[in-house]
């Protein structure tokens, strides 16, 4: 990539978009240390477009470079995310023409966004905006999700932290259970996020030694949940094993395509009780086998763990950002710096630009090659996919008394120049 | 204490018992390193008292010297636990005369039981046995429990480890929530064990930094759960904040005495759920103010997470063991070695004996100065007394594939000198 003797004209803008990760945050460190190596300041969108449309913005040029540092290893979203999807162009120019106006009111030559499908989607229609309404800007997108589900690029960091906590837990959990289960719980249940692909759960198959290493039984959104063959399986493993360790994707669905959720809790109001497979599944054991069970549901404490991060997947948020900084300074536009595999084992990867229009609004099933026969568990392709992705511990700074060093910003306010936008 | 010149005659038998621990292996190697340092072979009874009933011993004699040592850093209960109860020696003498029976057939000298409250009276019962019976047994009590609720000892080996755990998720979670708050949740419930008891969701307020640092409510079972002003509490703080954590105790009881777990959901069956109050805390929170909730259930989760484990907690758990064996070949009988805490700051602790009598049965519940006035925090007394609790970390040995090293044992049994117990 082509690198400017002088500092480039213009600023750089970044947002956060999405469902955060432990290591967004790092990829964020990648973007404002390389545009500051190359002396070009950066504004962040508060609470991602959403800042942008708002003309809320914040002066990363005012934070110390050991808060930028800090961000290396702080997770959440420490410029604030959304979950806000741009209509088509046609659909809401008023709202394309309010993002080229804050632009060009602050000097913004990029635009770096760091999110999922949908913000690659987003992304990708700003990058056309340069054309359409004659402004220059370059669009770069930054790869984001713990669902792992973009398409080109070989893994989306966030994912390996997540996948890495997911099997320590599941096998930590399961410690605890073979010592119990003489006289206590027989049959645990982890339920994890994944509502559209088992990649988290494929990620518990990790935790596996052997063929009675738990988990015993996984279940994806990929295949129908089969009650008589799932209880055949647990009591099976519980005759031999004497215990069984079940995960369980959120988004399990029966035969009829329902959520196992919403099959089957309601609380006293009537209402179904939502990101609960795992309380559905257990009274099922127990009405059906008459095991003893538990369940645990670790919900967002399974994506903002940092102090269980993957050495890989926080090296590949960082590198993301860099990247996109390069390609955005490169002058190019529509891209997303992806994530090549070039071996398995030795596992080694290289930061690449990918076409946007590749990208937005795809969504990467997992192969079928990773799910095993029987529907219950993980494959060896699965295996040495996913075994380099949680690779390596991630250093985390802790203070005296015993929490984790986490950075803070000052989130300086960048002064408005435009009349507010109507809302 | 005394030190015996040459080896003691006979052998000592070590049993875990209750709910398991992300640190009481750490405490069976204090127990088995010191015995061997003072050439006193250990036997391990299987699943607890019930090993030893069952005349099934493990002859830890068998495992290398590396193994006994990995014990230090391996969740779970490595020779397996159990819930079981001993009756009075008046209503199951034939019990009793079953365990003399098996230590006079395999000259154990000394019985170490590392449990709670229940196990400490099974201790004290065995202790009293000697005279009863006519065999010369020592026993001692080695304290273990998350709920941190034994008499007499500071604080318990196991809870350090949980209260680190919950501190860290608690601040990891609301670092993702405040992130997301603007579009998304914006009131997040963790729900932490403690049936009887608030020690484990007082130590997530560890993470609390400010008058409004997370978690902004915690609900302990010492205080009826008081809908209104949990209500006002939850939709001033997030319409202060933006968002609000809530951490939840199991055990948390409407002023009926109610467990709110059982008092909201019900499945389809009409059964309630347990380990649920956290979901009818967030449909109260939807239904009543209107606001888009997430809710987790680390269950087991947490107290297996020896990967979050508290350098403190595992040293207590590991001199606990190494005392109790000192404690027994002292020639004592019928005590428990507990943590005295002798400095808060710096913190300095030691391990003295305490008699079981003092110990079975009792309940140590949290000081009422702990819970602030309000009853949604803890007090500045609290942090003083939890605070080093969950300092520093315990350092692990990690796989080359991202998995941490736990270790494994041969468990290899003892041959049986006895003829069956009748179950």
């Amino acid at each position: 990539m082509t690198r400017a003797t002088r500092s480039p004209q213009g600023r750089l803008l970044y947002a956060q978009s999405g469902g955060v990760t432990s290591v967004i945050n790092a990829t964020a460190a990648g973007v404002i240390e390389a545009a500051r190596a190359k002396g070009v300041p950066v504004y962040a969108a508060r609470n991602g477009i959403l800042g942008a449309l708002r003309e809320d913005l914040i002066d990363t040029t005012k934070e110390t470079r050991s808060a930028i540092a800090a961000l290396r290893h702080t997770p959440g979203g420490a410029f604030g995310s959304c979950r806000y999807k741009l209509k088509s162009l046609e659909a809401n120019r008023a709202e394309y023409e309010r993002l080229i106006e804050v632009f060009r009111a602050h000097d913004i030559r990029w635009f770096l966004y760091n999110g999922g499908n949908d913000s690659a989607d987003t992304a990708l229609k700003v990058s056309q905006l340069g054309k359409a309404m004659g402004y220059d800007i370059r669009c770069i997108g930054v790869p984001k999700t713990v669902d792992n589900d973009l398409a080109i690029t070989d893994c989306c960091p966030g994912f390996g932290s997540v996948a890495k906590y997911t099997a320590v837990s599941t096998l930590e959990a399961s410690l605890d259970v073979a010592s119990m289960a003489e006289t206590s719980t027989k049959v645990f249940i982890l339920e994890v996020m994944g509502r559209h692909a088992g990649w988290i759960a494929a990620a518990a198959g990790l935790a596996g030694d052997g063929v009675d290493g738990a988990p015993h039984v996984i279940l994806f959104p990929e295949v129908p949940f089969d009650e008589a063959a799932f209880l055949a399986k647990v009591k099976a493993t519980v005759e031999r094993v004497g215990w069984c360790t079940v995960v369980a994707s959120e988004g399990v669905r029966n035969a009829q395509g329902q959520f196992l959720a919403e099959a089957g809790t309601r609380d006293a109001f009537g209402h179904t009780q939502l990101g609960g497979a795992a309380p559905v599944l257990a009274q099922l054991v127990k009405d059906k086998l008459g095991y003893k069970y538990h369940w645990a549901l670790p919900d967002y404490l399974q994506r903002s763990a940092r102090h269980a991060a993957s050495k890989v997947d926080a090296e590949q948020a960082y590198a993301v950002g860099k990247a996109a900084v390069d390609c955005a300074l490169a002058g190019m536009n529509a891209v997303m710096p992806v994530i090549v595999r070039t071996s398995d084992a030795p596992y080694r990867w290289k930061v690449e630009p990918a076409p946007l229009a590749k990208i937005a609004n795809k969504e990467k099933k997992m192969p079928k090659g990773f799910i095993r026969r029987d529907g219950f568990g993980i494959t060896a392709a699965a295996r040495r996919y996913l075994s380099p992705l949680i690779a390596g511990e991630a250093p985390l700074p802790w203070r005296r008394d015993g929490l984790p060093a986490y950075g803070t910003l000052r989130l300086a306010s960048v002064a408005r120049r435009l009349p507010p936008k109507q809302e």
